[in-house]
């Protein structure tokens, strides 16, 4: 992703709710990627503690947090987002330290963000803010969430090419405050070519990538890199089933569906340094409850019960984000 | 439930892994249930710190954990479960403390457990298991967790009846055993009037009960007993929609379809000592992404930047699971 940013000068300022670890977001900045994008006030104190210094906080704010973000604000070079006049009149009155702000836009008016044709509402809120010069506006943010539900590689292409075309005409109409264009999706960034009229990417999933992102075209088995360590805690031979400690509050519910199956997880043996050996995908997870995951063993694949299994995670965010959770002692993030 | 429990001459120990805190277990001990279920050793460890003395671990035993498992029944009265006859005879050789134990039975072959009509292993491992005196047979443990893929309340007692029929001939083949039946169920254990020849029953849903339960038939709205605090963070008003902070990783991704619409919790104003008020729902929440929450307002319905709303979970398991992970200082319990 590094190389595809430099090819074509944009900035990378990759999206940190996947990862959420200072150790991943130490790999980043070990080849010069020290800007990062987090979802919350919380998770941006966590990378400041650990020494983040550029940190756009990618979720509109909060106008309960307020505070938390003003007093962080003083310590790092903080980008927020907005979509709400409401929010951008508070923000003229009463920001006193340098802040850079971007406005949401959503193309789709199904998430967050000012709905791209409402150029009233940009214009009213960039008339507000231009009122205090504590506030440096970058420009526009969006996230094209919807390229996660397309059908296929051609289809993100033709969401990202649209979007392409959305923002360059918001940029030309708002040209007199020479704005910026942030993106924000891992499957665009990933597969396209062509970011004329961008100036940053934010893609997140794309430092792990997962099962969903590989069904989609967007990524390979291999490229995956996390996977869920669980113990074999039950063998049911005449099934050709087994009983792993890892359920919803590992995994989450999220599914593919493979020929009519429904798919939690695909199913790999480990080797002694804890990693996985794709040559030894041995079943995948047929069914989830709360803590546990039944799965179903390939034809000839045979395990013992105690062995270590890995489990490539369906949706690696939400995995991921589990991983982190209070009660998590018997879990282990497992790298290639 | 405990007056049902009490009515029908039932031991209740309530599973912990819905409300997973001790200030609700306490609720109960307060009543005069002190038995308690946990679903993993790192859960009984949590209760058992908390003074709770009587604690059965209703995931079949890993192996893995077993030191932590005996030096945890060197304090307290511990029931576990197996369903190996692998780890039944790890047991018989290696246990040397008292050790409640219950064989783990499944109805339907596609969860952990026994297969009922596989009476050939259960003698087995009775026989084993009687060669060493620290070990306590308690009975069968069973899970009618297809309870919760019933279509209607109908459906739910026809199951119950037949897990009732199965078990009550399971007693019978090993009376010599004198085997209890333990059977888990918030479905049934809720709904039914017929517990015969049952002699636990371990609930843990009903604590809280959630939509799906409501949508089932096997609550009410207002038994409902937890909600999520979430912040309006912004209100799209040509849309009729607005953003809260509350996403999969708050509520996780369940949701129930009513009239052709998904629905991941219902939205409802808070009172100043939050808590909430059935006679003001405001709308429902349609979509969800990892952080964001769209909820779409109902007609006539107004809401505020700013405002704290109170959104009833679709699977309350899940939702107090993430409730009570690491990062969730903006998140709340909120009790009727």
């Amino acid at each position: 992703m590094k190389q595809k940013a430099d090819k074509y000068r944009l900035d990378l300022r990759p999206h940190m709710k996947t990862a959420q670890l200072i150790e991943v977001a130490d790999l980043a900045k070990n080849i010069g990627i020290s800007k990062i994008t987090v979802s919350s006030v919380s998770m941006a104190q966590y990378f400041a503690k650990a020494r983040y210094q550029d940190i756009c906080i990618a979720f509109p704010i909060n106008i309960l947090e307020i505070e938390t973000i003003f007093s962080l604000s003083k310590k790092i070079k903080l980008a927020v987002i907005i979509d709400q006049f409401q929010t951008a009149e508070f923000l003229a009155n009463q920001t006193t330290n340098k802040l850079d702000l971007w406005i949401e836009i959503t193309t789709t008016a199904n998430r967050s963000g000012i709905f791209f044709q409402n150029t009233a509402l940009i214009s009213q809120i960039l008339g507000i803010l231009k009122s205090n010069p504590n506030i440096c506006f970058s420009g526009f943010l969006t996230h094209a969430g919807h390229t996660y539900a397309a059908k296929d590689t051609s289809e993100i292409l033709e969401i990202h090419q649209r979007e392409l075309e959305v923002f360059s005409r918001l940029k030309e109409s708002f040209s007199d405050y020479s704005p910026k264009i942030s993106i924000g999706d891992t499957p665009s960034a990933t597969l396209s070519d062509n970011f004329e009229g961008i100036d940053e990417i934010r893609p997140g999933n794309f430092m792990y990538y997962d099962l969903m992102q590989e069904t989609l075209g967007v990524c390979k088995l291999e490229d995956i890199a996390v996977a869920l360590a669980v113990p074999l805690v039950s063998v049911y031979k005449e099934r050709r089933e087994a009983l792993i400690c890892g359920g919803a509050v590992h995994l989450s519910k999220e599914y593919i569906v493979d020929n009519g199956k429904k798919i939690f997880g695909k199913v790999y043996k480990t080797t002694n340094n804890m990693q996985w050996d794709l040559g030894k995908e041995i079943g995948y997870v047929k069914s989830i409850s709360q803590e546990h995951g039944i799965i179903a063993l390939n034809p000839g694949k045979e395990i013992e019960q105690g062995e270590i299994l890995a489990v490539l995670p369906v949706h690696s965010c939400l995995t991921a984000n589990l991983m982190c959770g209070i009660n998590c002692k018997e879990k282990k993030f497992l790298f290639v």
